[in-house]
């Protein structure tokens, strides 16, 4: 039986007290640009810097809720999940084994070390994936990225953080890679709000497989700026969600970096690029609204590399403040 | 007469409910990392993106007070002080010109003019200050960016309010260009801990006038990577009160990138070079201390051009965590 509402509710009952419960911004020089209000769930100020957090530790807590034993974890990510499990492990005294494709950035490998995991390099992702399963198998808890009830259910606390804490959106905008955050989002909000992924032109595997109504899988991960987003496909699970909400935008790679510039000069916040793309799709959405409306955009993190900085910041984009887009269409749809 | 600790607690009265109260917020890693405890004051997260929200702000309302007229206002300036007036002018239904050096980034000429006031362009610096002198003469009220008492007091809110939010602080860290924060956080803490300002070694005039007793001025601006504190002088007002600070640390360009990107990363905020200054100086400070102790950084603001933003991250600096330095010595005392 697939993750509900109640699912969600129950996560963050869960996990609360443990993640932090990040604040609600807005900024009314953007909403005078747009001539509609933005409000924004800063997860890029959660603990580990990003949702992530939330599933990770959610996922721990109820499987040893329900009973199993929970002698160690392991998980497979060159990303921001890796942090989330070395974090939620420590946090309840587990040990954690993170594999990591031998390429991922020192700065990801020294983070994830820092919570106190033990970093194993695979050759690739495909190796790392296998090297985490063959770990699992021999007795270690596998944490799942994305297609995991209890990882998405946590994800899903964002947003129901935001609406108890006043947000009152006409629209709810997300990033997609695996779909977690997409899925537990779209519980969350349990039709109170119109719920839409994001995701890169380069990388638009969910809006294919929204469009025609099966997976769409890459052969190799695609090439974009929004590091956080570059999974192969969705999975069953997270597909049965994601083709319930209100679509997918797809954005092309300069609007991500001209979102993250503005929302880095607008918010204060570190934002990285997969977090911008929320905003890039509100931002059409509000451009084809008759009269003024909410958006509310999860912020899913803030942790960039210096490279990726570097692409954001090739030439400065703040000279062009925001105006309404022309056409408010979901990019290929 | 020159100002006092009530200055500054009447300018918090002045301004309260105006700008934001910013959070305090810290970081669990980076206390690990030096093995004591560092309290940060986000003015990244104040109006226009800086503290200096508060002294423009406090300088309008305390003129006003006193019965002056305030019929339009005039400032120069290339950086945070620029948006500073321009918005307390507006928030006041007041005319404000700003005069800016023509080579000033189209990014900070568009911000200001965004706050409603007039930017004049000035062929440099010098004759930047001229043009406002002679608006000044002609009925414009002139709000200098630091010789002043109302400004320095508004300044030194930052501080009184950390203090107040339940900082315990034994050192307060700024950075000092003009000496008008310096100033007005060292009569915000009224000798219940020991302040230090912090400027590049490139920039170091003010410690040079501390350490001969006079004020010693650049003829030229200095470069740094912290354009906040391009100064040429500290004014006698200014130095009155620098003068009686626990002294000023002089830190190296690489050290400024060193933080500005470390806090980044801790912090998930936008830090300027300018606001790692302070953090770059009570890290040498706390690395002298024998036992554990607690630093308040004020982190001055948030705004960077993209051309800083790459001098910053010219290279990835996260590979190197902190440690405690092995000479905590004021930089060139």
């Amino acid at each position: 039986m697939s993750a509900t509402h109640e699912d969600v509710v129950r996560a963050a009952h869960r996990i609360d007290g443990r993640v932090r419960r990040t604040p609600l911004a807005g900024s009314a020089t953007l909403d005078a640009f747009l001539g509609h209000r933005v409000r924004f769930k800063c997860e890029c100020l959660q603990k580990v810097g990003a949702f992530k957090a939330r599933g990770a530790l959610n996922a721990l807590l109820a499987r040893a809720e329900r009973g199993e034993p929970v002698g160690s974890v392991v998980a497979f990510s060159s990303g921001n999940h890796a942090q989330a499990v070395a974090w939620a492990a420590r946090l309840l005294g587990v040990r954690a084994t993170i594999v990591m494709p031998a390429n991922v950035s020192e700065v990801k490998r020294i983070a994830t070390a820092a919570y106190g995991a033990e970093v194993v390099l695979a050759p690739d992702r495909v190796a790392a994936e296998a090297e985490a399963a063959r770990r699992a198998a021999r007795g270690a808890t596998l944490i799942p990225p994305f297609d995991d009830d209890d990882v998405l259910a946590g994800q899903g606390t964002a947003c129901l953080e935001a609406l108890q804490d006043g947000a009152v959106p006409d629209a709810i905008f997300v990033p997609c890679g695996g779909g977690g955050l997409l899925s537990g989002t779209y519980l969350a909000a349990r039709g109170t709000a119109l719920v839409y992924g994001a995701e890169p032109v380069a990388a638009n595997d969910a809006a294919r497989s929204y469009r025609d109504g099966h997976i769409f899988r890459f052969e190799s991960a695609p090439v974009t700026v929004a590091d956080g987003v570059q999974t192969l496909s969705l999975s069953e699970r997270t597909f049965a969600h994601v083709r319930r909400t209100a679509g997918i935008y797809e954005i092309p790679e300069d609007d991500i970096a001209y979102w993250t510039q503005w929302l880095t000069h607008l918010l204060k916040l570190t934002v990285e690029p997969t977090a911008a793309l929320g905003m890039a799709a509100a931002h059409r959405w509000l451009s084809a609204r008759p009269a003024p409306s909410t958006a509310l955009v999860i912020l899913s993190g803030g942790n960039l590399s210096a490279a990726t900085r570097a692409r954001v910041w090739d030439r400065e984009r703040l000279g062009e403040p925001p105006r309404p887009v022309e056409s408010g269409h979901l990019g290929g749809r």
